[in-house]
């Protein structure tokens, strides 16, 4: 299959990588380049949400007939309303993409070929789309290494991803910034490890992220606020019932996240 | 060296396979049990705070001329007052300690010879208490594995442990309460699987040592929140360039944390 990438980010350069891994002719080619599309098969477009408008405004007029494009930005809404002048369009199809998969160093240096070994893809298609495409789609993301293929619409992509992705970087990212972070050397193990992992998300891109999702993100931000103020406030009075109470609701939580058999996430 | 552990959880469980690793004659005693500590060299108290004080006083009195006692809980205000009464005692040595090591899953099944391998151990010794013990603690604790000792006072203690260790755990405790929590799968990944890790903290202990290090975890927490608030309105208000600069403090805390060599925590 001839597939070609637009951006040589970190999901670019592994898309890249991962498609050749599986044997398939990929190309990746820089945003400001123009991408030799004109045969390709497949076009991943791999960079941030506005860039994916003029992106797929740009290469419609050259892609092969029944190419599908999948665009891989961390929202849908925004990118789906805008790619609806293309949802009826008989030359190429377009599927709005998420890629569960990612790591806290970016850009082609850190791409590879098992980024997504594993890893779930979401699919957001028009309802015009039909099987045939989601179907080659759903080969071709399993021969790159995701081990589950998920469909959704563009409401619920981002309520979830505000939820188990962006509201992670946001919380990262605040948890880092207290003066005490600097002096963790000795303090310090295995949570705040974890806890400070994503706190550096890119501005340049995260910024757009965080921006065109604030409708999903405020609501799912907004009760965690209120969660940790309700803790907050047992904590000043020293009211150990509440905080047991709901240390209790997070385990569980926790049981029900790990899954009814025990399985860790 | 014999060593008697009090606690037969998980820092108790690995304290003693950590120790019979490195070829002590080690024995660990459930609380409940009366342990056999007339000949230890160092007993070792890995149980909850309160149940520090009622440990020491009820075996203090058979204790060899000379013992050396470390108590492994993750507060030391509290316990430093407590013990306070033993600090000039010419019959035994106490020391507070803190290995910075845990798991999600307590308890002695879960326990390991390998826990505090690479980890850095806490002491909080009284002014009186001398070189001798300290250096044959940290001989002690480089053959069970940690690779770090550090020195310092309670309430410093206290204050960087409110930020590094509890409040990564109410963060995720807080974080895996959302209902959105239980749906994660096919839309959750590395950032999410590392926010709810710690989300389950045993509610009995951990109520413990939040209660008891209110004092030192409410202005952390108050610091965090503010921080979450702030970047709240920022969203709000879809303020990109307040956003923006909020996410670049974070990428200069974080290359902090990571020392200026990019070397990872």
């Amino acid at each position: 299959m001839k597939i070609a990438i637009i951006g040589r980010g970190l999901i670019g350069g592994s898309l890249a990588k991962a498609a050749i891994r599986a044997g398939h002719d990929a190309s990746a080619y820089d945003k400001g380049e123009t991408p030799r599309v004109e045969c390709a098969d497949v076009v991943f477009v791999a960079v941030p949400p506005f860039a994916v408008v003029e992106v797929v405004d740009a290469v419609s007029p050259r892609l092969k007939k029944g190419a599908v494009v999948v665009d891989m930005t961390g929202i849908k809404g925004f990118v789906y309303e805008e790619m609806k002048k293309y949802a009826l369009s008989k030359d190429f199809v377009f599927v709005g993409g998420h890629p569960m998969a990612g790591k806290e160093r970016t850009g082609w240096a850190n791409s590879c070929a098992d980024l997504f070994d594993g890893a779930s893809m979401i699919l957001v298609p028009f309802p015009s789309c039909g099987r045939t495409p989601l179907d080659m789609l759903e080969r071709l993301f399993r021969q790159l290494g995701f081990t589950r293929v998920v469909y959704t619409d563009p409401a619920h992509h981002d309520e979830m991803i505000a939820f188990t992705s962006q509201l992670c970087h946001l919380i990262s990212s605040a948890y880092v910034r207290d003066d005490l972070a600097k002096d963790h050397v000795g303090y310090s193990a295995g949570s705040f490890r974890d806890m400070v992992r994503v706190g550096a998300p890119d501005p340049d891109i995260w910024t757009e992220l965080f921006s065109l999702n604030r409708q999903a993100l405020l609501p799912v931000l907004d009760r965690y606020i209120a969660r940790l103020d309700d803790f907050r406030s047992a904590l000043a009075s020293n009211d150990v019932s509440r905080l047991h109470k709901a240390l209790e609701e997070g385990c569980v939580a926790k049981r029900r996240v790990d899954g009814v058999d025990g399985n860790r996430v």
